[in-house]
């Protein structure tokens, strides 16, 4: 069994509302010595087998097929073998 | 400067309807071998202060009124020196 970590970042071109949302908020509440807020995703889950490729092949798939979204998003994965 | 990395979790008593969401998916497509999929946040902005303890009650502050919601989510955070 592994377990995989998954981050999930939109590209630096792409516009990031919820931490725009964010930023403003902080603006509001007198945080004036914050800037450039992105908020992305970090994913865990685990991978039920017990061949290091085979499972590195699942969470490729999973993280283009489902986890990001491969027009806007970059993925890096790390897996990492667990009892 | 400092460049803050935040990450929000969800703590694991409380459900996370997104990753439940990507793990139904997963078995719809046919990914047999994976279980427990949590998506939680990433967060990353710049503090532009000199001074590392004034920057760190600024980040611990906005994480706890913005980034997470204490009820449900805990946050741990990094802080490295930028130029």
């Amino acid at each position: 069994m592994f377990k995989a970590k998954v981050i999930v970042k939109r590209r630096a071109a792409i516009l990031d509302p919820q931490g725009k949302a964010a930023e403003q908020g902080a603006k509001l509440l007198g945080f004036n010595n914050i800037s450039g807020t992105r908020i992305n995703k970090i994913i865990e889950f685990a991978v039920n087998l017990a061949d290091k490729e085979l499972a590195e092949k699942e969470v490729k798939e999973y993280c283009e097929k489902l986890l990001s979204n491969p027009n806007i998003e970059d993925f890096e994965y790390t897996l990492e073998e667990a009892k």
